[in-house]
């Protein structure tokens, strides 16, 4: 699809750490959930942008609508999972991506995250529209792909 | 439908813990699957299994095949949540379930996880039929009505 | 130490969850200052207090100045892990307690951990006096002894 | 000290994840836990060791004897954190490091970690020498230095 194909990619590393394996040895499910909120994060960084940050005086966040993660085979100790993370969608309100999690060229894993852009006021939440500026860091517009 | 309603449900609460909360004041999403093994595990006992278990000389486990969660709502530090695994399918070789998540009867979240039987030796797993016993247990088969 | 055996003392128990295994078949030794904390927040709902309260119009809370565990044994999987808190000093600004973990009667591990009073303001934390209410519940002074 | 000044030391950083924070808006005091041993890990690997290993058909492990941390000072999201580990003894059978912890040059922690070497069978440890090789790695003595 066109326009799926412009949408940014970002690509970081992770060497699996002891503390994330489980007694059957391999890497415990739930963990795949905090890799790819990792590379999300480094994403936003890469794009100018914080997952937790002040926007026109107010606390923007990006709290999950929905994951969900398929699990193709096993990753273990010091294995370097490679995670990629591909917009999916940049909706009103919403953002989803997918994350394809590879060992040495070897699909192991693919996530899928969609979070809603959130005003935090006082412990609240509420859901807003994706600023202009936010949206055109998050769906590589042209502004960006100078920086990236 | 009817075959559904015979399958099994079971429920355990939590109090959620400080560690489990993030710098937005809400429980991180990730743990979510942690409770939902945590229900699974706590169903799997009391139908007289473990999720890592000696079989007719094999060692049984359960890795994931995919694991879902949709957030509703936001859960706190200290809330007790209730988690309601429903039995929804138990195939040839793979166990599925859904977890409701509530909170004074609030519905916070819905998750659904897909786990296969498999034989582990020396660090391998291989998948295998459930056996017939451990089936009847997890269906909530006439045999085991009288426990549960 | 007279003073000593009047301090409080608070247990629960925990059943080790698979997600808190490591590949050596045993807890990852981070779980336990989650479990301490997990006691300890126990202790503080069973003397009327919370770890993250207000109190006079301020948000109290009790950042942690130093943690220790001793490892006396493994525990595994489904392992029923008893916490017991002792109160061991309750100084001007800080809380300290040990933490005696055992697994059917067997001490498996001795924690330790302090922690400072403070006011949270707008992310800042300040320590201050431990207030006077606070105090006589950590303390177990007569004024509580008729709620333990 | 002479001998403390030959014995190695290992830096690594690392980016605090959001998954990593609590509600008071900190890094939560269990991570610093997680850290130690990444960055013991990372001083393995980087010796030619693993900490979960073969060596003369037999499987080493290094089970934790105890572990502390002091804590100076908070650390927050996207801080990047420098784990500088400084091997403090190599025993008999224990080895021993410490951690200093800083942000931007500013000390905010100092980890403290003794583990014993074991050979695991069936899920049984023992505790055993360390092995001459290894002891060679651990304390960065002449045969490693032009590897290093």
């Amino acid at each position: 699809m066109i326009v799926a194909a412009m949408l940014p990619e970002f690509t970081v590393t992770h060497v699996v750490q002891f503390s994330e394996t489980d007694m059957a040895g391999i890497v415990h499910f739930s963990n795949y959930f905090r890799w790819m909120e990792r590379v999300e994060h480094a994403f936003f960084r890469s794009v100018g942008l914080s997952v937790s940050m002040a926007h026109d005086g107010r606390h923007l966040g990006w709290p999950r609508v929905s994951a969900a993660c398929d699990y193709l085979g096993p990753v273990r100790f010091e294995d370097e999972v490679s995670l990629t993370l591909r917009v999916t969608k940049v909706g009103g309100r919403s953002f989803s991506y997918e994350v394809d999690f590879t060992v040495v060229g070897r699909p192991v894993a693919l996530g899928k995250l969609t979070s809603v852009c959130c005003v935090l006021t006082e412990g609240k939440m509420k859901s807003i529209e994706i600023p202009a500026d936010v949206r055109a860091k998050l769906t590589g517009s042209p502004a960006r792909t100078t920086v990236a």
